[in-house]
């Protein structure tokens, strides 16, 4: 087994997101890193390729520069990973889909819903793969709980309540030089949503993800709690699903106290299923009637669907670089599959790609548009 | 010391909140129950009466029997107990507030909002006092964060998120001859608010006692989801609380795994606070950026707010009944007080009373409108 | 229903243990507390009988004057509950007991070993009743613990955690004025035992009276870490049951962060059990090989044993008062029996008495003798 | 940066430990996997080495001949981990010292005493590292817990509290073909200790590291459960600590519902302690008389002793194999510091090496020898 070319666009030296995507990709041994446009700083592209080992001619100043290079060579990239800030997603991905390169793209999909019609339209012009890191959805309880509402465990889906609290906002720190928090609080970077494009997303696309259920409508009251902050940093929205389910979905960066916090509870007519990301080997499972079960990822209670994304035994906690490598390795499941003849279409099984990424667009969308409305419906 | 003498309507032998109420009033001594009008039934009346140990003479078969009855002894009831259906809770109380006894009613207030207003007058007129049990507000942490929030604690208050999920209606109860579920499902007995009224008005009365926050006005999504039930079973509200902060509510009955899952997070500029009844002897501390107390009732971390209604040391769990039990003991402070010769207003502290239940109605009259017309903002 | 008449001997108005017992005896109204020697100082005995409501005829001196007043009166007390320090606890139950009033003691039984014989005698002596406050065996989920068991739920028991850890003399707060501090502290008051006696004795006592076991010997390992402090403060010791289960005991008072930690855990050849005393109203199962369940005192997964002596539903929590108040209720419905001519062997049923004391008082003396010889195996 | 290249002894398809070294050998990129003798089995050796797309020519029948031909390469190997049963650590070991390769070796040390001592020479003998891998010390907030206690956080300490109980050999999975369960249960291939040699010198060797203190004696009772175990299966330990602190140990394999559940308390004169490696981003600390703490890994209230050591923010939880990484990642710098020219006592920094390993053996011997002599107290 060989292991399959990768390189990165973004992830420099201080990047958060980007060193863990290399982690992902390392885990498992399916990739290796062996080219970079790391950073749009020269010097900083130039020391953090250094740091990371790569051979200094494919450490690249530019994501078009390491297309063009990479694509000519014998031996270029298979695949590249794009952790740039949102509005770089959608030029560096069409740069690589459309020389049938496979792309790893961190959510969400771009900063603006034309970049994400766009993207679709690239996606769909390249036979390579688009796979969007929605890396909750690795987790090994999470697909057991995906598993478990499909095959009917809980009944039909009544009320969703998530949430995704973080506090790392709550004072004004893209003003005291937290890069981080910068350019997400900038829209020309981030796009319309704030909150609900970093953290969000994935509040929503988890609880799709989970209960397989589709969101209709929404009412948004998003809202700014940052002296001078342009983008929502908190916001309060109410959901109607597809069939009738209702629900709840919270997000806040000014909530102290909330590292990670995201949260997903499901009731049905016959039962419940919680799940936290800060603990996230644990899956609280109640039968309506009954007593509450404590399923363990591995251990007493797992089924198939979480197992075979575990890598140890109950109770040896895995945690989020072990459920982001999931996606990651089923992401090279995937690339071989096509490299082996399969269809783009056949391989890509769980992994959240372009479909996913517009769902997280049309879900931002619709909060501005409704939340600008005093949260009227708004379709999604 | 002698005990002040108390009489009850409501509280049969099966109805949960008059046991509540009666062993609320012995805990710490201060009340003799003498008198009852226990059930409408008064075969159950007599029997409920005899259980209870009451002299037969003073065994009831209606309130308003029993009021004038009461109101002519020399060693008559000095206070009563309301514990019937929230549609009794008026006329009731008036024949007793009209004599001059004491009334301590169960929530909400009453089943209509025009009721609530003759209430008000009704108590407006008496001298007697009024207290309303929002028993949640007895529990000693929750007094603690009371007083952390009113001395700064957290700083201002951004947000506010009260949930009050329970289970026990997930399935069609109230035609399986569950008595508990057939009233409050019945608009006639529980007024326009089904869950919103049972448990909503504790969430929404708990948050505004805690924060000191006046809400401003809400946009609420009812729902019904069992089948052929008239009133909310669920209920997704948004809310904006005058000076600016924002929350969220959600009650629902239809919650598998959730038994009496009242819970609070209130977060400022400073730090946040969160409660759980469920686990009552605990409040959850979070200065901003340092790391998340554990503070315990009657323990470590607590302080006079607390520790003056709580019985034991920390460790020695308090619940649910000790926590009813300041308010009817507090009750009877005020009692006393005013029988003392001071004035009506001046005796209450932290006694809910009026004003609360007003104010619980106006959130059902709120929420009811506004969810008729879409969720739109509505003042509450 | 007529209240049983109840006499106390100690518990004046700063101790924290006959506050206890008042608030037991009212909960389920099935008491009146009529007479009391409440304290050995005179002063504190009568401002103690005037705050608690008492006729002043009925406060008494000492022990030895009430027993005589009272068993001469006709409505002289039926019962009397014993509150004081231990070296007290044998001479006061007997004035009583040998009058055919019932006692209600606290534990451990005695201050020696000499004196629980002679208890031993009194109770067997007279035709009252001797119940000892073991009252950890009235919380609801223990209860359930010990059907369960019973019923062979975890199968065959082969170890035991018992640990009961509290903080409260980590300082050496018996020369700070701490008078809960100084009596346990001192050999002439509490006995031969310091934490064993005091705490270790409710763990030894919960232990036995769940799994149905009876020690067989132990290896103790006492030690007083307090400067100057004459009896244990943490006990290490390792126990063996008859029929070839293993256990470990721990009990500490020097254990900062935990208040009253009292905490067991049982494992069979089937399944295993888990209670922790502050946070009473949960029991974990775990049939071995499946997912742990919460089980909920009257809630879901609870049973007969538990609900039995649950007074409100699950989710709304009951404590340690609670728990306490059904040991005191329990022995009103014992008193009755025996007043109804039932024998006195045929109404203690799961009421802790004489048996649960001498057992208790064994466990010191062992834990003493097997300390002083290095823990050497002893028979408990 | 060049990778560090590594061999590997143990380890083939279906071995636990030899996937988990390698995952932790990738995590942070500092190691490649070139070479194997991953199995006794020629064709289970063969068929994992094409697994993991090893050289055919580098997957060899044994260690000594993977010893002596990469020794001959210029490209050989620069360390070796080694993941075999606990009796073949020292021949494996002795084999690549001998020849200037750095060892990692899985705990405990070796299956005998007298292996342990000829391990000791060999290392001695040798210019080359030997990292043992006692991996729960490479948590992070185990870091933080030792190092809070070196600065004094909790003053001195009294009581450690140390388990480690699993479920995993409840029933006699020994007999049943557990591959895992076979070679732990026979004392040919483990040594003299079965319980207390996989999982108790772990929670001894916890304790040891955070605690800073050297176990002086020991009194314990080991037990084998398990029909016809040889081994114990279960072990109750109390110790004493140089200075004066007392402990207790409890390890077991037959616990129903516990996976993995090692944890550790400690309580100091001035606060305490407690972590558990299931939920292991969290380190609780009390200052006495204080609140509790929920200290957080790379979040609010973590130091540089565990922040050294995460990769990611505070709530994205990191977990076994992050832990285990660290190992690898400190002993790739102690490999490439060697390599630079450092001295090998130099560079260990907080690696656990010969000495940790004899202290394991030391434990064992000392359970075994107290318990042959009914729990006697033993020199460690």
């Amino acid at each position: 087994m060989t292991r399959i070319r990768l390189g990165m666009v973004g992830g420099g030296n201080d990047a958060f997101i980007g060193g863990v995507h290399r982690i992902a990709s390392r885990i498992d041994g399916h990739y290796e890193l062996v080219a970079g446009a790391l950073s749009s700083t020269p010097e900083k592209a130039a020391a953090s390729a250094k740091a990371l080992g790569l051979d200094p001619d494919r450490s690249y100043g530019s994501f078009d520069e390491m297309a063009q290079a990479e694509a000519a060579r014998e031996d270029g990239i298979q695949a590249v990973s794009i952790v740039t800030p949102n509005h770089v997603h959608f030029p560096a991905a069409k740069a690589f889909l459309s020389r049938g390169i496979h792309v790893i793209c961190d959510k969400p999909l771009t900063a603006t819903f034309d970049d994400a019609q766009a993207m679709e339209q690239a996606v769909s012009a390249s036979d390579a793969l688009f796979i969007l890191t929605h890396n909750y959805t690795g987790y090994p309880m999470v697909r057991q709980a995906q598993a478990m509402i499909a095959q009917g465990d809980i009944g039909n889906i009544r009320v969703v309540q998530v949430e995704y609290p973080q506090d790392w906002m709550t004072d004004a720190v893209e003003v005291e030089g937290v890069k981080q928090a910068e350019w997400r609080t900038d829209p020309a970077r981030s796009g319309a949503g704030g909150a609900i494009g970093d953290i969000g997303t994935h509040a929503y696309n988890l609880a799709s993800f989970v209960t397989g259920l589709t969101g209709e409508s929404l009412a948004a009251d998003l809202h700014s709690f940052g002296a001078g902050r342009q983008l929502d940093d908190n916001a309060h929205i109410m959901l109607r699903y597809q069939g009738g389910a209702r629900g709840m979905l919270w997000c806040s960066q000014v909530a102290p106290g909330c590292e990670n916090a995201l949260k997903l509870r499901v009731f049905g007519e016959k039962g419940a299923l919680e799940w936290a990301q800060e603990d996230p080997n644990y899956l609280w499972f109640t039968p309506h009637g009954e007593a509450t079960r404590k399923l363990t990822r591995n251990g007493a209670g797992a089924t198939e669907a979480s197992t075979a994304v575990s890598r140890i035994p109950g109770g040896h906690p895995e945690g989020y670089l072990e459920g982001f490598a999931n996606i990651y390795t089923e992401a090279a499941a995937a690339i071989r599959a096509v490299q082996d003849g399969q269809s783009r279409d056949a391989v890509m099984g769980k992994l959240p790609g372009i479909a996913a990424g517009m769902e997280g667009m049309a879900f931002i969308r619709a909060c501005v548009a409704s939340s600008q409305k005093d949260a009227v419906w708004t379709r999604i």
